[in-house]
């Protein structure tokens, strides 16, 4: 049997169940999708540069993309759709040493879970890849705060944590008794306060073997982490798989999509069912029931409630078949639920919710609107005009609708809540307005994140670039402007104005990134920023310098082969954008020192002879002569 | 003693002995750095935009950059300056799974020095990072003929090929008896052949412990590597420390700059001459060097000629203190050494190096112009028009000057080979002109790839983007059109006419890249493209699919905890664009399968319990579902 017979005979006996979407998704059938996105339905929109960012001049906004399976988060300048930055997060980077250097291999492992302690032991000690979906900043009173960004890991069931003081990650944590965390949100309202985390995967909890092909025993389990001291606070256990999750303006709800009603684990099973749901927390009410010991734990000791339809703490919502994007509007009122295999979205008015708990009306009658938008909707940004915007995956499609048109269409008037549809190249997943999660959208920009790019660009072979579309919605027309080429997978984006956002030109010296290295160099009776000392302890050699551009204070060190090395490099130069680095070479050592940062490395001196040290990131007109010699004498034999 | 006065004493010592550049080399001092290049010794260039390329248009131009410490290389479209791919080289790709699957191991690993497999065996096999420098393709008849990149690696001394027609490494080698790859170069003409590769750093050959502190005993190592065969064909020891090298357009000479004729080991001892020189290397009288025996080896059986003075393999054309870029102009008779620390540039005539072999001349007799420009002149790129553009470091600027005119100035005339300057944001390293290293150059576009962005664009922490910026020289007038940020660090890069590169949209089923996998299923009875096999032999178990959108041919499969477990999976989508991935989750695994590609990764799947794999390339609308279960029973216990 060839994969095509697979393919086709499991895609139709999902669509021959199908109702609300009919034979549509048999055009998503892989030689389909290509011939449909060959073929834009309208003609492309001419291009205007009314994102022209000249020589010098500075983008209005900080866009932050995910970085999807590349593991990074990217710093993208808006309008202008250039990378400014990418920040390594769950990745191995060759250039700053992340995964390296041993203050961030102490970040990736400091909340690992005991399971994977055990599982990395002989294998590296962490894993050198993540696939991060949603990067998202901290809230207060409704809007972006500047403090931090958060991001998931599907890959690796985590949560990560870049200050964006210094643009880097402080925090990374594993979440237990989940697999795979997918959507993510912080709180928006009072302040961020919780992250909301889906695990997406159904799994045995705990998931150690003893339950195997038994899927009705799988679980999925939602997860609040608290931002600010990066702990998980709390879970609860829930029907079907979660996908996507945002939060009200109020801090009572988090609302998130479940698809798999059908708790199955295959295709056809997962989209049998004509309807899914969304789950809805009741925060408060999940709060007191963690101090009222209404719970169990599992893998640790964070209390997992059970939010399982019939529970007190959560509410299934019925929408139309594998609910994918969950977007609260910036009205603070209606979130928005995309139907992906239904031509819908749905409108749930926050408003009504109380009554939903409360069991004064039904779950469904939180409903506002479902207007029928186009093929394949699967996420909502919003302008602050009360308009939205759907992409269409199918359609290759951004369509611009308008809300209370919506809601009217819905009560019976003979509206189109449609107002205008433009081709995207090609097939749409998440996209995003300008301040558009907050209460502060601004309806400057949108951004539409295109999965396939296919002839948008020269041809470089058969792995190809995603496109980052930018669209002007400042006007009546929406106007695409640019096409943005990214590395597979910006997965998800922001886009925050550059007010909000003010990060340091150099490190702070008192900054607790330091502590550990302050704290070793005292014991050793050295100063991290005059350091020039060679300090042996038994077969331990730490190595203390500092650079100052173009030398290290030291020009050679001596070790013996077999000898565990330390090198601990402080950079004195306090001048923006004055960064070093530190390549052993031969040795696979690589690691970047910004103004004013200390940072260390440990290896194994195991290859006798003479290797050269030297300043990798260029920093001044005798940058290539910035190096030194580490004279490893041979073991005696 | 503070670091700030080991600086300033170091650098002091070094100027004090050098006459030709004066106190320049103070200025720039960490501080006087940043405040030279905020002050600007012109206006800005107002931005024009000749470099627009639409929503949909396609850039005239592939760039390939270098990228530096993050061991990639990018390209990048031109002159959009948007990236268009990365190609991971030598790091560790979290996104595509590149030194992760067996595959790409095997790339990394079959070429490595017995030193190296010794050293890297309890280190994961690999080092996972890399410094690429100078990314060049392939020439046939002086001009590029689309079928390899090639680029150095300076972290781990290694030299990479990349496939145009797929855009991915398909050869990794390590060079012997050498330290630290730095320059590297094509030969021209008639065709690529040699690869030319400068090992920088001097140092004991072979380096196995039994010389350390003793650098008159260091040497460093020319060598050429066979472009076809990626094997190394021969080295030269010479006097000095190499640095960048360019050949000639006959295919008869490589030139390099060489720094450090002082043999020193610190920054003092380096910079303390008046010259230093670049050395010629007759390939010919090499070639027939090998041939005849006169050669020794080392480390491994690859010959090395003894090229130091006095040797009929070598010339050494005295030239200014630290000399750096040398660059052939598209006439084949100029090549043009930078100062660096002298104002001044080198021109040689190659039509000249015959008679300075045959000893008819003295080697100075060589040079047939000298101008001078301005202050740390780094790089050289030229136009079609006998016009030269050399970066200035120190003068953050791009000069334009005339070769014709240095010429005469060299021979008493009173003019002025300089035509204009303009500023660039700041400190330019590598500059690059379209086609411009070849007899084609076209002079329609330089970049000035610029090592500090500083101010430039918004603030995104400590460590800021480089800055390589976009001039239009197809007018009397230089343009500024565009800033472009990069991750660090773009070191080099090349424009090359889209008209040449040619690369595949799916794989080849027939690619010898899928030989070892063919083989490995046929062994198991196993057909790639109808695979849904799960083989055990032993504790090892093999598992066959493949990926068709939105399903893999297995949705689940068993294996016994402490199993090794090799996924081998086939994506027979033949869809451009149609790129699929497998991430199983937990595990730190990921890879990318694009469209007909045949990949594999093997771990131990040492953790029971049931752990989803899915596709992590955006493939389809029910791409979230594509997925399905390792379940790993646990070890009897």
């Amino acid at each position: 049997m060839t994969g095509k017979k697979i393919l086709d005979s499991k895609t139709q006996d999902g669509v021959s169940r199908r109702g609300v979407i009919g034979g549509a998704v048999l055009a998503v059938g892989a030689g389909t999708l290509a011939t449909h996105a060959m073929l834009p339905t309208a003609p492309v929109q001419a291009a205007t540069k009314s994102n022209d960012v000249g020589p010098g001049d500075l983008d209005e906004y900080y866009g932050f993309w995910s970085g999807g399976q590349s593991g990074e988060v990217r710093i993208i300048g808006v309008p202008s759709m250039r990378e400014l930055m990418r920040i390594p997060v769950l990745n191995r980077c060759s250039a700053t040493g992340w995964g390296q250097t041993n203050e961030s291999r102490k970040i990736l492992m400091e909340n690992m879970l005991p399971r994977e302690i055990a599982f990395w032991k002989n294998k590296g000690g962490i894993p050198l890849n993540g696939d991060t979906h949603h990067p998202h900043m901290s809230f207060t009173d409704g809007t972006y705060d500047g403090r931090y960004i958060f991001v998931n890991d599907k890959a690796n069931t985590r949560v990560a944590r870049i200050r964006c003081d210094i643009m880097k990650v402080d925090k990374i944590i594993s979440v237990p008794n989940a697999a795979d965390i997918h959507g993510l949100r912080p709180q928006k309202y009072p302040r961020t306060g919780y992250i909301f985390a889906n695990a997406e995967h159904r799994v045995p909890v705990p998931n150690d073997g003893m339950i195997l092909d038994d899927p009705a025993n799988y679980h999925a389990i939602f997860t609040a982490v608290d931002g600010d001291t990066m702990k998980v606070a709390w879970q609860v256990m829930v029907d079907g798989n979660l996908d996507n999750v945002d939060a009200d303006y109020q801090g009572k709800y988090a609302i998130s999509s479940c698809y798999n009603s059908e708790d199955g684990v295959t295709l056809a099973e997962m989209t049998s069912a004509e309807q899914d749901w969304v789950v809805v927390f009741d925060i408060a009410a999940i709060e007191a029931g963690v101090r009222a010991g209404d719970y169990k734990t599992y893998e640790t000791d964070v209390p997992v409630l059970d939010g399982r339809k019939g529970s007190k703490y959560t509410r299934y919502i019925s929408v139309p078949n594998n609910p994918h994007g969950v977007n609260t509007a910036p009205d603070g009122i209606h979130v928005v639920v995309a139907g992906k295999l239904s031509p819908t979205v749905t409108v749930i008015d926050v408003r009504k919710l109380p009554d939903v708990f409360s069991d004064k009306i039904k779950p469904r009658d939180a409903v506002v609107a479902e207007p029928e938008l186009g093929l394949g909707p699967l996420h909502t940004a919003f302008d602050g005009d009360g308009n939205a915007y759907t992409t269409l995956f199918l359609d290759s499609q951004a369509c611009k609708w308008s809300i209370e048109k919506a809601l009217a269409q819905f009560k019976g008037e003979n509206v189109d809540p449609i107002i205008k549809k433009i081709d995207v190249h090609y097939q749409p997943g998440h996209n995003h307005t300008s301040m558009g999660e907050t209460k502060d959208a601004d309806g400057k920009w949108l951004v539409s994140l295109n999965k396939f790019s296919k002839d948008r660009f020269i041809n470089v072979g058969p792995l190809k670039a995603e496109n980052d579309q930018l669209i002007d919605i400042s006007g009546d027309e929406m106007k695409l402007v640019h096409d943005g080429p990214q590395f597979g997978e910006p997965h998800d984006c922001i886009i925050v104005h550059r007010s909000l956002v003010n990060p340091r030109q150099v490190y702070d010296r008192k900054d607790p990134r330091f502590d550990d290295l302050r704290k070793l160099a005292e014991k050793d009776g050295v100063v991290l920023e005059e350091a020039k000392h060679v300090i042996r302890d038994g077969n331990k050699v730490r190595v203390y310098m500092y650079s100052s551009a173009p030398v290290f204070s030291l020009d050679q060190f001596t070790v013996k082969q077999g000898d565990e090395v330390t090198v601990i490099i402080t950079n004195i130069d306090d001048v923006e954008d004055l960064t070093h680095g530190f390549t052993l070479s031969n040795h696979g050592i690589a690691l970047e020192i910004s103004p004013q940062e200390s940072v260390s490395v440990t290896f194994t001196a195991d290859m006798p002879g003479v290797h050269w040290y030297y300043c990798q990131w260029f920093c001044h007109a005798l940058h290539l002569e910035m190096r030194g010699r580490m004279l490893v004498e041979p073991r005696a034999t």
